[in-house]
């Protein structure tokens, strides 16, 4: 630490994401990517004319992407907030209303929440999940302070229907809720309508899951035009170019093209079906997962040895040793139907040594 | 504002950027951006098999891009941050050392400061340049705030040289001065080795001017290796995955590409050249430019007229009408020469209309 760093932030704590290995051969289902291209039109956009232009400045508002987003998702342009991944947005929403206030959200959960309360030293309370791994919503229905969840969650891949994340905002208009859609588009219902009935909530979305699109790092949220104003400003202050004109041709190409958005997500979700009952008949016990991974624990492989087997097969899942309450579980990516058909293949190879 | 926002944040001050028109006929000078293509190198990796991998996370490290920029500055990896344009890494750099303290920076500069130092209410002391607008360096060296020095100094052009911004580095180990040299390809020598003698100075550079990627949006530092392990840490804090895979690779191959760097340098210096002797041959006041604008004022044309009167012929300039000290000069970028010999012939003409 240098002797320069403000008394505030010498407590930071790094985020410490995915290990991301070089290795083209390794079968890479640690961080929740898809192994999947992005859209035909992102890779057309890419390639188009408008790449001779960088030299200018994009639109600092963004409306170009904004409004494919309102388009796609029924919202007002004054609704969208669009920045250089979830994580900045979660950063600015952070920033602008959390400082100085309290927060709540689940022990088991999005590890970057606690990175950031930690780091702007906010008041946090972290409210365990249930010994299923399900939320306990009257645990935040009852709380004062503004809430952050995951919804589905991460790394558990529950889900709480709608009708739960209402009960929590219409519980007290006091406090800000913020629902985390990253794994939203697995199969599940939207809270986004609710930003027009609620303006104390914010709902985070982003385009590295169901759009392939992680190394672009394109993230949104959608609310009240009030929140969406303040973030707004934290925005121009902080960095006003937050989205390059490259990370707009590629979101709102993507965007634009939904049909190849629906056959992506139609194929994650087979493979995870797949996955899930191929686990199931091999002895796992395998959380019901809304998302594109699924959290599995065994009851006589350790998630320990099972990870560093997979490993030695190739293949690297999302561990974590340091968290009580999940280390015996493992977190696998769901990549193509052949990469989790090589996971099942390993996996039987694993346990029949073992067993031997 | 919503009922949310932090107490801290209730003054945000947006910053104003220059105006971006759509109309492509338009003449575009207001916002230091060039009117060149990107490197060929940069098209050719937009085009590449790299981006149908765009489904996962980019190294967070950056290190691809790191070691680029450490092979062409001379410098180790370790004292280099890379981000979401050099506006991020002013801001992790205002708040991973600026909160709580106080900085210094001239009256006349890069409005960016003042609106970060509001919003996040850090005690600011704005140094008046000197009547000639040239930087007052006994007033720094005395001071005992962290400094921050635009050089070459925007929008005046002014160039302070490097043995006097190593006076003021020296003067006192215990404050960090950051050189924001946005300008510096432009004929002008470099503080970057400085790094290497002095820990309490970062050097701020873009890829928005010299490298004709203002619309990609990439931004990085120099630093003593403690002074960048802080603002990696505030980064990790924030945004681990702050520069995307496409800004990884875009930056990367235009730091590889110097022949084509250096041709649009010298093309540009040369247009600024032939520009700034039109001028003053028309009776302006031209300040002696070292960037990639001129900043210009005349006897008897107003720079409000002229203002309107460019824009009247397509042509858009920056104007300060709210800052009293330059508010009768005008800031004209250095287009292409064809674009400038298009300003000085509507120069000459609004000249005979008004003297006719």
């Amino acid at each position: 630490m240098s002797r320069f760093i403000s008394p505030r932030y010498t407590d930071l704590v790094p985020y410490i994401p995915g290990e991301q290995p070089k290795d083209p051969d390794i079968i890479k289902l640690n961080a929740n990517e898809t192994s999947m291209p992005p859209s035909p039109r992102v890779l057309a956009v890419l390639k188009s004319e408008r790449m001779r232009h960088l030299g200018r400045y994009t639109d600092p508002s963004s409306m170009e992407l904004k409004t494919a987003l309102s388009r796609r998702y029924a919202v007002r342009t004054s609704e969208v907030l669009v920045g250089n991944g979830s994580d900045e947005i979660l950063g600015l929403i952070f920033l602008t209303f959390f400082e100085q206030a309290r927060i709540a959200y689940p022990d088991v959960t999005y590890g970057f929440y606690r990175t950031m309360a930690r780091s702007f030293g906010i008041d946090h309370a972290e409210i365990p999940l249930r010994a299923d791994f399900t939320v306990d919503v009257d645990a935040y229905v009852h709380s004062d302070r503004h809430i952050v969840l995951a919804n589905p969650n991460a790394p558990t891949g529950y889900v709480l229907p709608v009708s739960e994340i209402e009960r929590i905002v219409a519980a007290n208009p006091q406090r800000l809720v913020v629902i985390d859609e990253a794994y939203v588009d697995y199969g599940n219902e939207s809270c986004v309508p609710l930003i027009h009935k609620y303006d104390n909530l914010l709902v985070v979305q982003t385009m590295s899951k169901s759009r392939n699109l992680a190394g672009a790092h394109i993230g949104y949220c959608f609310g009240a035009a009030s929140l969406i104003k303040d973030l707004e400003g934290m925005k121009a202050a902080f960095n006003p170019f937050n989205l390059s004109d490259v990370s707009m041709a590629i979101g709102t190409a993507s965007v634009e093209d939904e049909a190849y958005f629906e056959h992506c997500v139609k194929e994650t979700i087979a493979a995870r079906e797949y996955t899930k009952e191929a686990l199931r008949q091999l002895g796992f016990y395998v959380m019901d997962s809304h998302t594109n991974f699924v959290f599995v624990t065994h009851p006589w492989l350790t998630a320990e040895a099972y990870n560093a087997q997979l490993r030695a097969h190739g293949i690297i899942a999302r561990h974590y040793p340091d968290d009580p309450r999940v280390s015996n579980f493992l977190r696998i990516t769901i990549g193509t139907r052949e990469e989790m058909e090589a996971v099942i293949a390993a996996t039987k190879e694993i346990l029949c040594q073992l067993a031997a």
